[in-house]
C-alpha cells in the first residue's frame, strides 16, 4: 500500500555529547512524540539502539506502523552523510567509526540519512523554518561551540569526504585568543560561543579594573555567558562592550563567508542570539565594513524560526524528506 | 542539420582590463583560430563587438559556419553569469551595466555566456585540464589580483545574486596590510598577488637591514615579483623567505576555505606558482596546520594544466560546453 506522502511521518533523531533527543514530525514540522536519553548511558552502541527502538516502536504503531515512517534522520557529531557513520567522535564514548546507518536501517526496517547537527539544523530551517524556499544560505549554530551548515544551489554543501562546513574552526584572528580543545588561535569558535563570550568578559574586566560592573558581583567561576547576558540587558557597560566585541569579530567571519558562496542570507541559531541586537547590529555592521561593495547591504542575517526546544530533532527529521 | 557534438566548436572570449584574447576552442581543449586586441582601444562597446566579429567570422566560416559552433563563452572582470552583464567593472571603461550577452547573441546569433575571469579558469580546469573528473575543488589564481572559483558538487558556484567566490578579499589578517584598491585591512589579495610579494620584499628588505640581499641591487620602482622570484631560485635567503612568508599567510587562508566546501583538492593558477615548490611546500605545510585533524592529509594543492598563454581562452570556451 503506497501511503501518501502527505500522510507521512519522519523520526528525527539528535545524538548530542551528553542527551540525545528524539521524535516523530509530520510534514509541517509538527512533533507528535518526543522521547529523550541520556547518551552517555549506554556504553555500547547496540544498547543505546536498543533503547530508542523500544522507546520509538509503540509510537510508530500508533502512527499505522512502519509503512507510515519514511525514513530516520540523525544528527550528530562528527556524522558523515555519504559514509553513513559517525567518524571519531572526541565527545561520544563510541569510539572509532560506528557504521550508524546501517545499524539503523537493520534495527528499524527503515531507511535512514546522517549527517552532523549543523547541517542538520540548516536543512530543518530549509524545510521547516526561516530558509524554507531559499537555494542559498549559511546556518550558523552558535552554542557551546560554532557550528555551520551550507546550502548552495538548494544543496547543503558535503564536500569530497562529508565534512564540509566546519566553520568554526576558522582562524579569524591569526596568533588570537587558543582555543581549548583544538589548540588552535584565533578561531572563531574561541570568540562567539558560549565558552568564547565568557572568556572575553573575563578579560575585558580584568583590562579595565577601573570600570564598574555588575558582572564583578560573580566569581570567574559562577560567570557564564548566560550570566554576560543577564547584565548586558540591564544595560551594564562591559557586558555590552563583550557583545559588541564578540559581534565584531562573528561579522568579519561572516564577510568572508559571503565572499565565498554568496548566500542570500545567514541564519544565525542558538544561546548566544537570545540576544537580540545585542549581537545581531554589531555583527551586521561588521560583515558590511568587510565586504566588497558589490556585496554591501544584500545579506540578511536572520535569526532561526525553530523553536530551540524543537530545532535539534526537527533539522534531524528534516533528512529524511530529502531521501530519494 | 544536427552536426554532432565531437565536431562543434566553441568560442572563448578572455577580458582583461588591458588585453582581449580570443579563440575558437575544439572539444578537447585545442586551440585552432586566436585573436588579440586591446579592451581599451573602443570607447564604444559596440565598436570593440564589431572588431571581435570582423575578426572571428572568417574562421568560424573556416570551420563550416555558425552551425559548428555551440557558442561564446566569455571570461570578465564583474561579469556575471546570471544576468549576462558586466556590472560596474572598476577596470572598464564601460562603465555601469553591460548587458554584454544579449549584445553578443544579437550580434554572431549564437548561444553565449559570461562569467568572471577566475570562474571561467576553474571550468576550463575542469574541462580541459588539473581537474577533470572532480566534483569538488576550488581554483585560485594568483597574478596581479587573487581571483577564486569554486566547483561544488561538479558545478561552479554562483551564490544568489552570481558573484560568489571572491576570496581573494576575504581578511586574512585583521588590521594587517591596507589594500592598495579596497582599503582593506589584511586581505589575501594584499599578500599572494604579484603586488603582494613585491610589498613584503620591500618590507623584508627595509626591516632587516643587515641581511645581504641581491634584491638590494634593485630600487624600489624595480623590485617586482618577477625579480623576487629571480632572486630566490639564486637561493637568495631573503627572497626565499618572501615565498615563505606568502605561502604562511595563503596557506592559512586555504585552511579557512578548506573548511568551508572540503574540496578534493585546490588548484593554483597564476605567476606566483612559477615558483614551484619555494611556493607550494610553505603553503601546504602553513594549510595543513591550521586544519582540524580530519581534514588532514587529504587535500592536494596542485598546479593548474594549462598553459597560460592559453588559460583565459580555455577557460573562457569552456562555459561554452555547460550551456543546455
Amino acid at each position: 500500500m503506497e501511503i501518501p506522502a502527505t500522510q507521512q511521518y519522519a523520526i528525527g533523531i539528535d545524538i548530542g555529547g551528553t542527551n540525545t533527543v528524539y521524535g516523530l514530525v509530520d510534514r509541517r514540522g509538527h512533533i507528535s512524540y518526543r522521547g529523550a536519553t541520556s547518551t552517555k548511558k549506554h556504553e555500547k552502541i547496540e544498547d543505546y539502539l536498543e533503547e530508542l527502538y523500544e522507546s520509538l516502536m509503540p509510537t510508530i504503531e500508533q502512527a499505522g506502523g512502519v509503512e507510515y515512517i519514511k525514513g530516520i534522520g540523525i544528527g550528530a557529531p562528527n556524522g558523515n552523510f555519504y559514509t553513513g557513520s559517525i567518524e571519531y567522535a572526541p565527545n561520544l564514548q563510541w569510539k572509532g567509526v560506528i557504521r550508524l546507518v546501517d545499524m539503523v536501517k537493520a534495527k528499524f526496517g527503515l531507511p535512514a540519512a546522517l549527517t552532523n547537527d549543523a547541517n542538520a539544523a540548516a536543512v530543518g530551517e530549509m524545510t521547516y523554518g526561516a530558509a524554507r524556499g531559499m537555494k542559498e544560505f549559511i546556518m550558523i549554530t552558535l552554542g557551546t561551540g560554532v557550528g555551520s551548515g551550507i546550502v548552495v544551489n538548494g544543496q547543503l554543501v558535503y564536500g569530497h569526504d562529508g565534512f564540509a562546513g566546519e566553520l568554526g574552526h576558522n582562524i579569524i584572528i591569526p596568533g588570537g585568543r587558543k582555543h581549548w580543545a583544538t589548540g588552535f588561535e584565533g578561531s572563531l569558535e574561541a570568540y562567539a560561543s558560549a565558552t568564547g563570550v565568557r572568556l572575553t568578559a573575563l578579560e575585558m574586566l580584568e583590562k579595565n579594573p577601573e570600570t564598574p560592573s555588575i558582572m564583578r558581583n560573580y566569581t570567574p567561576d559562577e560567570l557564564d555567558s548566560r550570566l554576560v547576558y543577564d547584565c548586558a540587558i540591564q544595560g551594564d557597560e562591559l557586558a555590552v562592550e563583550v557583545y559588541n566585541y564578540t559581534g565584531k569579530i562573528l561579522g568579519m567571519a561572516l564577510a568572508n563567508f559571503v565572499m565565498f558562496s554568496s548566500p542570500q542570507s545567514i541564519i544565525l541559531f542558538g544561546g548566544l542570539t537570545k540576544a537580540g541586537d545585542l549581537i545581531f547590529k554589531p555583527t551586521k555592521d561588521a560583515m558590511e565594513e568587510n565586504l566588497l561593495p558589490i556585496f554591501r547591504n544584500k545579506v540578511a542575517i536572520i535569526p532561526s524560526e525553530l523553536k530551540e526546544a524543537d530545532a535539534a530533532i526537527l533539522g534531524a527529521s528534516a533528512l529524511v524528506w530529502e531521501l530519494p
